[in-house]
């Protein structure tokens, strides 16, 4: 089923989603933190964080979920520890001024963490760990949400998708990040094979009877569940306690027992972690680990995480992106333009 | 098929791996640090890590693969980082002499880093973590090895099975200790299934000709499979850049390339993290944590990682451990028992 569709320029999504949140009651500040990972994500070909989450972040701000004037501040709680306090606001500002000391902490002490207990987030990571990857660093990033995927074994949602991001520099080209949910599908993924009618493959989830199902609908109802078995259970686990535990920040049942139902991002843990080779004394880190990525592509049916996203940054700049025309004039109103 | 079985304290156990590690050229203190990682092992019911390792340790030391007499030595490289250069010997006492500063480091810096980039390792990797999280630390532990398994879409070996580990204090108990390969299986198990003519279930690998099999043999002479499909094929890269990256050890390939086929352990690369989570400012951490743990025991058919070992370890030190009548004899045939 083909969908009428709208062409942007990357700067004309970035207008229209700092636009549509300012006019929601967001202040510039927030709204241009948003607008960048928005504008970045189309630009990546990620339709799923894109303007597809810009009526929930709006919606989320008007309603008073999240705090669209958020002031988010630095604490140094350690020599390898920054936290922010991030005023309940959206979690990319909050990322935006924390990443700056985070690198500082990174190249001085050799491994630093970043830690957000009080944002919002709709979870896309790349955003994260690509910029410390930029700056030199092996970065990681874990996120917790409202509670939507069973443990292993289980049948109850006591995890959010729980996804992690790992960056790694690349010499004279741009990172290799990948960025997962724990969950076997990303939540967003499953809301659009809902909205466009497609079934979902086996193992993406329970439905509210706890009965295995390939309707979407179901599973939204019901629960996800992990990717891989007991092991990716345990990668869903892990990432609840680095980011729920170590940033204090809502557990996925907190953060679900407190959703006021706005339909936007919600309350969750934030943890990034920062490492500089260099300090570890691997001063050819850059040349070993191009070599790795080099083996690995030697072998056909083998491709790096994140080329897909690459390939269409090389091609949206000039060619700009394609929005579903519902979507986009959804926003437009909100934005009032 | 049943087997002949004779029984062991878990003393009889280190006693019997020591001596037949000093009989093949190691010296005490070498000895004792295997030693107690294979009557933990045993312990705790993992055979895959116990005395079924013994006679590849010996071999190792004995033919000089490994050196058996290594003297480990603590470098300072960084406010957060600890190195150990490791003299080529065994991992187990490298790891001991490395702990000390990781854990004062991570307990004044907030987080630290241990890294060994040139010991030999069997990769049971919770004798990592969990004395750490018996010191009140989060910790992680990730191991690179020899060339066993595919990069997800591939059919040649780049990875080694690059198992990673997770710990978590719990108050007034053990702690929660995950250790899990990144390759569907771990490689143990495929030895063992071997050993006892058990098929191996689908997905654990390829043949040599790059078809799927079920026939552990023809895996071991082919190609292992990452769990979980490409998101267990992005983690298994993770824990080889992690592991090899920062440690500067060999990476997989490296490790397979120069190998000197005498059965034990492989050069590695070996990172090890460890986080305080009073210095996250997180007091509550303990207590909010076996909250969570407490919700996903609510859902029937969960259970907690490691608990089969916690249950093993309550009854082995006084009912002692049975080993293979043929193991025993061929471990103390080594020691000159």
């Amino acid at each position: 089923m083909s969908q009428d569709t709208v062409r942007f320029t990357l700067e004309g999504v970035f207008d229209l989603t700092a636009k549509a949140l300012m006019a929601s009651g967001a202040d510039r500040a927030n709204a241009e933190a948003v607008a960048e990972v928005v504008r970045n994500a189309e630009r990546d070909g990620c339709q799923s964080h894109g303007v597809f989450r810009v009526p929930g972040y709006c919606a989320a701000v008007k309603a008073g979920g999240v705090n669209g004037t958020a002031a988010p501040r630095v604490v140094d709680a350690a020599p390898g520890v920054v936290r922010v306090e991030a005023d309940n606001g959206l979690a990319p500002l909050a990322v935006k001024v924390g990443r700056p000391p985070l690198i500082e902490k990174a190249k001085s002490q050799g491994i630093a963490a970043l830690a957000i207990g009080d944002s919002a987030h709709f979870a896309a990571l790349w955003p994260d760990t690509e910029p410390l990857a930029d700056a030199g660093l092996v970065a990681m990033s874990f996120v917790n949400s409202r509670s939507f995927v069973a443990a292993a074994g289980g049948a109850r949602a006591v995890f959010g998708t729980n996804p992690m991001s790992f960056a790694v520099p690349r010499p004279g080209r741009a990172p290799m990040v990948f960025d997962q949910a724990s969950s076997a599908a990303a939540r967003g993924e499953i809301m659009i094979a809902a909205r466009d009618g497609h079934a979902a493959p086996e193992g993406w989830g329970l439905g509210p009877d706890g009965a295995p199902t390939t309707d979407p609908a179901a599973i939204l109802a019901g629960v996800q569940l992990p990717f891989g078995g007991y092991k990716g259970g345990a990668i869903a686990m892990m990432v609840e306690i680095l980011a729920a535990g170590l940033s204090g920040g809502d557990t996925s049942l907190e953060a679900e027992a407190g959703y006021t139902g706005h339909g936007g991002p919600s309350a969750a843990g934030h943890l990034i972690l920062a490492m500089d080779p260099a300090r570890f004394g691997q001063e050819r880190f850059l040349e070993r680990m191009e070599g790795l990525f080099q083996e690995m592509l030697a072998d056909e049916g083998v491709r790096l995480p994140g080329d897909r996203r690459l390939a269409n940054r090389a091609r949206t700049p000039t060619e700009g992106v394609l929005l579903p025309k519902a979507l986009a004039e959804d926003v437009q109103a909100i934005a009032g333009a």
